[in-house]
């Protein structure tokens, strides 16, 4: 069994509502520092299998079909 | 300037009906090794300061109350 971590974030340059939302929440709440926040998603996955190479081919064929949208975001995979 | 990235995703145990959905897509799209997934949150953050004992307290306290319900959530502050 092998678990993956899938990060997907919006690329640079990409509109961002619910990160400015929350920059403006945090801003509400009195913390002042806050330059700027953006929002992702996070996958956790665990896969059957023991081959990395084979799961990390699979992992960005599962972001590149269903996870992202690779028109606006980016992806990382992480196996552990 | 101070870059972090927050992690939250659901504790053990609470259901994640959104999680079983991309689980179904998947094995729909022909990954069938797929054993669960579960999805969650990222924040990335950008703080002034160069303080990161004070942005790592901070980032906690903005966790504690707005990013992350801690009744059914983890959170994680990870500090580039």
């Amino acid at each position: 069994m092998i678990k993956a971590r899938v990060i997907v974030t919006l690329k640079n340059g990409v509109l961002d509502p619910q990160g400015k939302a929350i920059e403006h929440a945090l801003s509400g709440l009195g913390f002042d520092g806050v330059g700027s926040a953006r929002q992702g998603k996070v996958f956790d996955l665990e896969l059957s299998g023991t081959d990395r190479a084979k799961a990390e081919a699979d992992l960005k064929a599962m972001c590149d079909k269903l996870l992202a949208n690779t028109v606006i975001e980016n992806y990382a995979v992480e196996i552990a």
